[in-house]
């Protein structure tokens, strides 16, 4: 049995509770043991919540428990996150945080004592929120001299953007709607002036280039004085804006800064929209690099924290062993699957193309050719309507991937 | 010292030794150790060749040393991989691999073989090129249950594609263009007819999902028939047209699916690109990432391979321990380096605007204010330009992310 204390039972400490809950079974064969959370360190009244039994406000109950092999840090902040980190560690126990302030200031130090005491300081979770990032970086491409990072690192400014983008509103709407959708916190400035990019960029430049570099002496600028002009006059030019942060090494050192900047509508990056991150990676062996995905939010933060307490469980590692005999029927034929389709004919009979015309959400005629946007239907049902139509020249059919729809018609 | 083995000395089994000689003390310092090609098995002649000393034509030379352990199978194909890979892990040397066919057919026999005999076997270069995909799907995305993955896993496709979209060019055209330029082979019928996206997006589904899924039982349909009035049409609805392997799963089993789709523009995967590839996964946890990078070539391939390599070893794991003390002047000052930018003033007195007009690119006028879009140069060659403008008046100034341009001006 793996017992596990979470510190901080807020978005992401409750998160990491309940994917240890929902995905017990999957974690359960992951680890080859149970996995259960013992201690939950919180000072607020949690009476009536379903882990309330577990609530203690006592670090040193957690600290003195030696059935606890992994802690969870996600208190924020540097006090006392960093005293527990430490005494836990020095408790033998291996700590998993998503804390990037106390990474970004403390991370080195809580390694080498980790490191000391034979136990892990994990924080996959303290950049890119849910996004593999901290190990890819410094595990799968370990072979490369790694020439510079890039990234879009927090959500709450790539929104107020992507908005000020798509809506032409001016910031402090653009902000006011991320307030008002959970996207931003009451007091923004930490998101909005570039100190949480700031401080993840610095984690990255310490693993890629192997000095920790004070977040205090990054230049970071936010982007308060964006204007909708400034986006327009950018989109005119081929660019969108997004704040990055961006480390770029040469033979003498490194150049670190967090800024808005205009970003080429061709790079990979300008397609990170909304509330997602994307970081980029460049290394002299493995080229240009990115990585994807949800940077926030309690599941996604959650889910790299629990990937981390598998790694410091010190399971036989990647990959998994899989099986060679599926269940009958395990394989699903396509065939079963509705597809929305791009279907084009030859003819221009109205009478047979009236059919389809019907049935399409959108048509685009040229020459003696149409191009039909059918929704999503099976094999079966395009075969149906097909038949209703005599003499039908089918010149192209190709399947539209539409995420939300493709769905086996009977799953 | 670590003694390697590479079987296979084409591009990609002599990219692994480039590596291991050009990044050779960054390895050194990865590796606790120093690391080194032992022996190169390949029957063709390599005289003259830095390396030709140690080629050998015997794979028991390799079976038999016990100080190789590690073995790197870069031969692909089936036969004789599959034998040799077998031997080596039997006689106690972990096995690397980018080896797709071979892992999609026999992955979970080896991968046994190797748990039994206290191995590693890895093959984080069958997918993807260099793009970190295995590991962060099996030990980083641990906490998930995998929905859905979806990929451009061809770079020789997606040129081909790439291609047909920007030039308007027909397939056999494209095709011959990607000959011509080393993205496609002779016999491309293995790209272009979706067997390798097939292959790799066996192994994805292997490991995301638990069970052996032999290609042979996958839906595969190619890019032969696309044309460019197919493509024209897709534009004009706000789709490219992607070769994508797709498998999602429900509760019954999945539906695997390598073929060419309509993809939305808004979506993160129409970004890739040329010879890029990009990987999509869908979590119940972490939501969707997407993983982006180079999918084939020497250098890229051989960067996942040296990876594995140094996971085969086991070295103490992620992250790696960074240094607190920089050397002096390690942070460069940003104001040091050279940056594109986006510049706009207020006014319109021609003789002040000149001065801008004659630097920049691009200017974009509106009302009584005017952007500037001027070519890299520091603050200071900045601050020269906007002296000899009286009462100019900057309301805004925004630096352009220019991946080849911004270098520091002395680095």
């Amino acid at each position: 049995m793996i017992q596990v204390a979470i510190m901080g039972f807020g978005v992401v400490g409750s998160g990491v509770a309940k994917i240890i809950e929902e995905n017990q079974a999957l974690l359960a064969a992951r680890l080859s043991d149970e996995i259960t959370v013992k201690y939950i360190l919180d000072i607020r009244d949690f009476t009536g919540h379903a882990l309330a039994g577990r609530v203690v406000r006592d670090f040193s109950v957690i600290e003195n428990d030696p059935e606890v092999s992994v802690v969870v840090e996600a208190m924020g902040g540097v006090h006392p996150a960093y005293d527990y980190s430490l005494k836990a560690i020095r408790a033998k126990k291996s700590v998993v945080t998503s804390n990037k302030e106390l990474v970004s200031l403390h991370g080195r130090e809580l390694l080498e004592e980790a490191k000391k005491n034979g136990v892990r300081y994990l924080f996959e979770a303290s950049v890119g929120g849910g996004i593999p990032i901290i190990r890819p970086l410094s595990d799968c491409l370990a072979a490369n001299e790694i020439s510079s990072v890039t990234g879009i690192m927090n959500g709450t400014t790539n929104y107020i953007l992507t908005q000020m983008e798509e809506n032409g509103a001016p910031f402090a709407d653009a902000l006011s709607d991320a307030q008002a959708r959970g996207f931003a916190e009451r007091d923004p400035s930490a998101d909005i002036d570039g100190k949480d990019t700031c401080r993840k960029l610095c984690i990255l430049a310490d693993i890629a280039f192997g000095y920790q570099v004070n977040p205090d002496l990054v230049t970071c600028e936010g982007i308060r004085a964006i204007s909708p002009r400034d986006i327009s006059d950018a989109a005119e030019a081929g660019y969108c804006i997004k704040l990055l942060g961006h480390v770029r090494r040469d033979s003498e050192g490194i150049t670190p800064i967090v800024a808005p900047f205009l970003l080429s509508r061709t790079h990979i990056l300008s397609g990170v929209s909304g509330v997602f991150n994307g970081i980029g990676v460049v290394g002299n062996m493995v080229g240009e690099t990115m990585f994807y995905g949800h940077g926030a939010g309690s599941a996604p933060t959650a889910s790299a924290m629990v990937g981390d307490i598998i790694e410091a469980c010190e399971v036989p590692s990647s990959p998994v062993l899989w099986k060679e005999k599926a269940p009958e029927g395990y394989i699903k034929d396509v065939s079963e699957c509705a597809f929305a389709r791009y279907l084009r004919v030859k003819g221009t009979r109205a009478d047979s193309l009236t059919v389809l015309a019907e049935c399409a959400v959108r048509a685009v005629s040229n020459g003696d050719e149409t191009g039909f946007f059918l929704p999503a239907m099976t094999d079966e049902e395009l075969a149906v309507i097909l038949k209703m139509i005599p003499e039908l020249d089918v010149v192209s059919s190709i399947r539209i991937f539409t995420p939300g729809e493709f769905v086996p018609k009977n799953g």
